[in-house]
């Protein structure tokens, strides 16, 4: 199979702001929002209809390429051969939803397991974030500089209230500490939008117990590009076939928080 | 003394675009930041700068009016009497420094006491929050309808990670309750955005132990000229003289909150 990656990547860009002009397009209508599995896990005709323009364009395109996205209407995927294109159309729906804003399209492509071009587009902003691996990270043309190390006390770090408060997925006392010794922590309700964050130095480092392939797959490639860490929370290779723990940093804060807060992962 | 409301408004409008303008213009030099009381209370030449601009245009326009103003460079007041400009000329100045985004320029004018015009402006987005009480809030040249009644349950509310670990004001099991009842939490790291996104109900709540007068002046005029309410986390009126615990909500909500996770005030 012969695998053009600057063919590909074209037309991932022209249909990703495509894809970005409808959703901008829908907002004066009412969203249709039903809840999936648990009553705050919304999705709405626009995250499904986003997901289909997608499959129906590659399909048509790249008949051979196979998709994972957030919405199911793609190919069920058990391992990682050829070009997989993982793709959330919404993310942050609950953002999409509330706010119409603060929601992101992350598109993460992959050929046999390696990440070669990811795109996170901040559709109310038209800011697309986008990397094609080895060349670069860009913010629209702007390239992006490679991150530099940082101290905990003088990083801020995306962190939601709930993984410091009882919760399923984490004993709330193992991250109080690093909100106490960090300079700050904020929490914006994008995985896609927190990874481009920390690809823009514009948060230092982001911590969050689940997330599905979809929600990171772009955004490790752009982080890793730069230098930056990506890896779980116990400080292993992230799995693009089921949910992570997730934990992107820069570089040097990445083994300082894995080391004094995380505990090398022997928690 | 004769107050002209429309003129100070216009003014007002006038010097806020003016400044934003100097803040966007200055991104490219290299910021000469300091610290404040302690290591992570950052100030900027800039925010220097910015409150200097706003000082010497009202002095010369209206030099009966008082001024009181985050870096201190305005008057020293003890009672609210006359016009009193309440300026803060970078609110979220930790985001200034590290993302040069989610900041505003925020400026509430006060006549005896009385919020009359609250302006505040997302410099980068140049999207500005206006209101002239009684009529209407605008974000630019789009007003605002009223807030609607939500439940704890289907809320996103602005509360920072900190509030919910040791800390020095409040006690953290207060409200680690809520953070499990809401739909969601965030955490934007500027007071003044935070009260806009209440206002535009792009979030339900915020809830912060302790905010200076110019953190809140000119917000909480929004919020209540669209129905909703600004107490302190007692649920007390706010004094615009002193440092303050915030608690500003969509109505319903406030009180529902106030009632099942703030004791009523009796903690």
């Amino acid at each position: 199979m012969h695998i053009d990656l600057h063919e590909i990547d074209t037309y991932a860009k022209r249909w990703i702001k495509e894809a970005g002009q409808r959703i901008r397009d829908s907002f004066p209508k009412t969203l249709n929002v039903t809840t999936k599995s648990n009553p705050n896990d919304l999705v709405t005709n626009i995250d499904q209809e986003t997901e289909q323009f997608f499959i129906n364009k590659i399909n048509e395109t790249f008949p051979d390429h196979q998709i994972l996205g957030e919405e199911g209407y793609g190919d069920t995927i058990s391992k990682l051969s050829g070009v997989v294109w993982i793709i959330d159309p919404i993310d942050g729906t609950m953002n999409f939803v509330h706010q119409q804003r603060n929601f992101a399209i992350s598109i993460g492509i992959y050929v046999n397991g390696e990440g070669r071009i990811g795109l996170i587009y901040d559709v109310v902003h038209d800011e697309l974030y986008h990397v094609i691996k080895g060349n670069g990270v860009f913010l629209n043309d702007e390239q992006i500089p490679e991150l530099e190390e940082r101290s905990v006390s003088e990083s801020i770090i995306a962190l939601n209230a709930t993984w410091v408060t009882e919760n399923k997925r984490l004993p709330p006392e193992l991250l109080a500490p690093l909100v106490k010794a960090a300079r700050g922590t904020r929490s914006y309700g994008s995985a896609a939008l927190e990874m481009v964050y920390v690809a823009t130095g514009r948060i230092d480092a982001y911590i969050t117990p689940r997330l599905a392939p979809w929600d990171f797959a772009a955004g490790i490639i752009m982080i890793e590009e730069l230098g930056g860490v990506a890896t779980n929370l116990r400080g292993q290779q992230l799995d693009l076939l089921k949910e992570n723990s997730v934990f992107v940093s820069k570089p040097g804060l990445h083994a300082d928080i894995m080391q004094n807060f995380l505990e090398n992962g022997k928690w």
